[in-house]
């Protein structure tokens, strides 16, 4: 029995006041709140159990290097990756990202390859591209949804030539929340020769994620939004991918030995994660996931769409209001315009006043707001401790939007 | 008045014990730990002011972004920077050199060019550069210290030729525990144009430092072992210098404009800063730096200078041990051998047996260990909160292993 309001007593944010009302936190897609569990895995961490990890031998470093190396597995198994050593451990999805750019793709990627993109890609997805792009001449390819926000997989199949490279695609787009099937994309990629990077970071907070199932090469999670620290998160490399990889960050732990003229590289994991990690985030990131897998991610997926199905329901029926994205497939994400009134900022600014925390801008998608025919939206972004009340407070604010600006 | 016993209880883990013993942590080169005020300042951070910063409008979004932003000028306070736009904050000092590698020399260097180091560099800081030389074709041109472990300024002066581009020095070894003379570095290398990049990793955390009276051109700061959390960290970038840098990580934040074809960098800062940074453990960083500030980093320098002397004296008293590093003007690391017995990680088990932290290891150091002749040494680093009769216990358990391994 998924009982939200018990759920919302394990965030102590929940409870404070914003503007004199109560807070309705629908800043999700930007980032979500932490559990106490969090908070108190990270506190107990430097409280007692705090050293460096992996190059000492004394009690505590032991105990933080077996603390903070028993979240890769806790990460494998969320995801659902074969191996531990698939698992590298970073700062977040535009670290994975940017890494998968410089160790794998720039190495092997000359002037007049393609990778294909869809125009619903967040700009960490889409700016380590265009980095190839300026620097040695690749292309970028992109391909667009349908006007409900869907993005149909064949179309990313069909945009494959001889020349592509790498498909880099979300697996659910941060401003629209259309979910997009990335297993028929890794399977037709895969069926060409094609590596594939998807753009975790959305997907695997709202729904549950198989990457071994999708048959992603690369998989891109970010912990903060996955009610972990800041700077936590991971990616997952398939370990023939891995193999193909240069070192991208130099610096302690990934090396087997360096002398004044020499480097040779540690192997495995190790070799991509350089210098003193972030220790006590991950930490944190992992009782994040032992927080997730005790709710039940089919749970928090199933909460969550009957949030979607609400909030679709009443925000359709405000004829003055533009719902960006209409698929039938998606997540709780709604970008929203007011129709000839009313910027995005603006409306935001007044629901803040009344303790709504949304999202206006152009969210770090550009080009999909350039496609949408729009500068801005503004984003209502739910999460697992959302309810129903909360959609029916950010409909009443919009509607006294509506009457400010009309 | 600096009373380390009342400093120790802000210190909650120095309370604890380790095998039945009161914990001498005498690791802290590898990493500090952390005062009651860095925790509490992530505990508000996530209970009650968090949020994700730079994009949003809504007061939670507003308050995390004062908060981190806030954090920037505490640094550049902190190591005497000019302006806070010099101040680019990250993760650490590994992330902070391999920006400079990528960032601003990969871009700039071409084979034949000359990197100058010396042999008492961190991995972080002797990595990047062999990226540059296996990638580009870079030398890499070394500079000894003498037997005291003393490194003459002007013997790195000496090695620039019309082909040095860099000169890559640390301020204090991590190992010897050396201090350098950067000023003297950074005076002769400007009047030649040439670029010098400081690791201020271990000199930040235990005397003064003035990067603009320096005159370093890049000067890297590690928050984990400034009493920070994990994963915070700064590099003080020159601002001629950031004009020369392209972009590093690309995402979030670092752009103003993206289009399908075109991608337009932000300007200052942000352009060097993708995604979504570090917030809280940032926070914790600026609440450590307060902390510090309070303390007072010269009283800090004093009490630890008297630790060096007491260790030297003690330590010295032992005919069966060897100390590296013997010159005067060093911080208080001791890198310890015992003649003839005892591997320094069986030294390291036998002293962690009676609650010592010591480390173990090459201490990411291997080119200053083939220079020393050894494979490994024993590292007793001292910090803020130590104290003379920890050096007792440590002289003890040194004594107890020469007796175990005679």
């Amino acid at each position: 029995m998924y009982d939200v309001n018990e759920i919302r007593k394990e965030f102590p944010i929940l409870g404070r006041q914003v503007n004199n009302k109560p807070l309705v936190y629908l800043d999700n897609g930007a980032s979500a709140q932490k559990p106490q569990v969090v908070i108190d895995a990270i506190t107990q961490a430097y409280s007692q159990e705090y050293s460096n990890v992996h190059r000492g031998l004394h009690t505590l470093s032991n105990l933080a290097t077996e603390n903070y190396e028993a979240v890769r597995g806790k990460i494998q198994r969320f995801i659902g990756a074969k191996h531990a050593d698939e698992i590298l451990i970073n700062s977040g999805t535009t670290e994975g990202i940017n890494m998968v750019s410089y160790a794998w793709a720039a190495p092997r990627m000359q002037a007049g390859d393609e990778i294909i993109l869809s125009v619903m890609e967040h700009h960490a997805n889409i700016v380590p591209w265009h980095f190839l792009r300026e620097r040695l001449g690749v292309v970028l390819k992109w391909v667009e949804p349908d006007e409900t926000g869907h993005l149909d997989a064949q179309a990313v199949l069909n945009a494959i030539t001889d020349k592509t490279k790498l498909i880099a695609i979300t697996q659910m787009s941060n401003v629209l929340g259309s979910v997009v099937d990335v297993k028929t994309i890794c399977t037709g990629a895969k069926a060409k020769g094609i590596a594939v990077l998807v753009d975790g970071s959305q997907s695997a907070v709202h729904m549950p994620v198989d990457v071994a199932d999708i048959g992603a090469d690369f998989f891109a999670i970010t912990g903060h939004k996955l009610y972990g620290p800041t700077g936590s998160g991971a990616i997952y490399v398939k370990r023939e991918r891995q193999e193909e990889m240069i070192p991208f960050i130099g610096g302690g732990d990934m090396i087997k030995e360096v002398t004044r003229d020499t480097v040779c590289y540690n192997g495995g994991v190790h070799k991509f994660e350089a210098g003193t990690p972030g220790i006590v985030q991950t930490i944190g990131f992992g009782a994040a996931l032992d927080f997730i897998t005790d709710l039940g991610i089919e749970n928090i997926h199933a909460h969550e769409n009957a949030l979607r199905d609400y909030a679709t329901e009443r925000l359709g029926a405000l004829n003055w209001l533009n719902v960006q994205g209409t698929t039938v497939d998606k997540g709780a994400i709604f970008s929203l315009t007011i129709e000839g009134h009313g910027h995005p900022h603006d409306i935001s600014t007044v629901v803040d006043q009344r303790g709504i925390a949304v999202r206006a801008g152009h969210h770090c998608a550009q080009p999909l707001m350039q496609h949408l025919g729009v500068n801005a939206t503004c984003r209502a972004s739910f999460g697992l401790y959302n309810t129903m009340e909360e959609v029916d407070k950010l409909v009443d604010a919009l509607t006294l939007c509506h009457e400010l600006f009309a």
